[in-house]
């Protein structure tokens, strides 16, 4: 571990999604674990580095003054140009700019609407949330066909493959997945990942010390 | 204009941001209107480009087989980097990650609830949708705090600009304007822009010929 980059974060999908960037592109990096039901959030020293009080939250202090992302799509972005060619092919291609279309599917089209449904839920419209967490999962649906090849995007492992990976491992339980055989063996190909399994694990809750 | 490259869009947020993105870049295209009330975006012609029949579509024909792009937001990122400097800084700096993190923020915190009100409204949830379209508005409202400079993300026109200006503009009359005074000069200042005035322009509804 490295004090020299940190994540601030929670067991959510947005910081998981961040750390899993930053360990697949090989950057080191400090993980602060955020107790969002005690407002770890709302701190004023957290608030000074993200001011609307959101999870995740990237510190590089390499640089001067320390470059602070809040934009968990953002962190990905930097940690892909930091590896170039881990997260997304080098220059323009049509391989590129498939990883870009893929990553952004599951951006705007899967995990936005399902964050959308969370928020309903949050505010007590459960009702109004189903439709939205109908909408997410029918278009991860559509993700199927994606896979002609071993990952969302093609022959190599992308940002688009993360995009994918927190939602779909989610809502694993309400899939029925003898329809979906590509993306069972894709989730599965995922999970298994060195870096995957370190970046899911960055924000488990530990005994205090 | 050319055939070379080809938009095919609606007077929508998403294709009415691609275009701008690629006139600000200086790319030039022929911008092909879909009438989404007619069902353009469900012939099998539109399908076999988009196959979950939405707009916009970017088709790059100078590429062999054509380039093919769905997501508004991976064509700002194709215009991005055809046009370097001018929907962002070149290369890593805190500036840049200043782009992508405003960027991302208009994309997930205040596109991606108005998107999922607008899809309540049309299955009939008005009263479901009205949190949402309130959260699009908090959150744009906390850009005013961006607004230091001339721009959404510093000294310089960005695609972190481009995402902001359509959702901006389409609620302009829901707001307040006095309570924001940078907001209105910034969407005075992108409104003139001459490359954003011939994006907005694309879609517009011709007469047929």
């Amino acid at each position: 571990m490295s004090e020299i980059r940190e994540l601030y974060g929670a067991s959510t999908g947005n910081s998981v999604r961040a750390a899993i960037a930053l360990t697949e592109a090989g950057i080191e990096f400090t993980p602060r674990c955020l107790d969002l039901l005690s407002g770890d959030q709302r701190t004023p020293e957290y608030l000074a580095l993200n001011p609307l009080g959101k999870a995740p939250t990237f510190v590089d202090h390499s640089v001067s003054p320390p470059l602070i992302i809040n934009q968990s799509n953002a962190i990905i972005q930097y940690a892909d140009e930091h590896a170039p060619g881990r997260l997304s092919p080098r220059g323009p291609s049509a391989q590129r700019y498939r990883v870009y279309d893929r990553f952004y599917f599951f951006v705007t089209d899967v995990i936005a609407p399902s964050h959308a449904a969370f928020f309903l839920r949050q505010i007590g419209q459960q009702n109004a949330s189903a439709p939205l967490s109908r909408r997410a999962l029918e278009h991860l649906m559509a993700a199927e066909a994606f896979l002609e090849s071993e990952y969302i995007a093609g022959d190599a492992f992308s940002m688009a493959d993360i995009s994918a990976f927190t939602f779909t491992r989610s809502v694993r339980d309400q899939i029925h997945w003898e329809k979906w055989p590509r993306m069972a063996r894709w989730l599965a190909l995922i999970a298994a990942r060195p870096a995957v399994k370190l970046g899911m694990q960055a924000f488990e809750s530990k005994p205090s010390s």
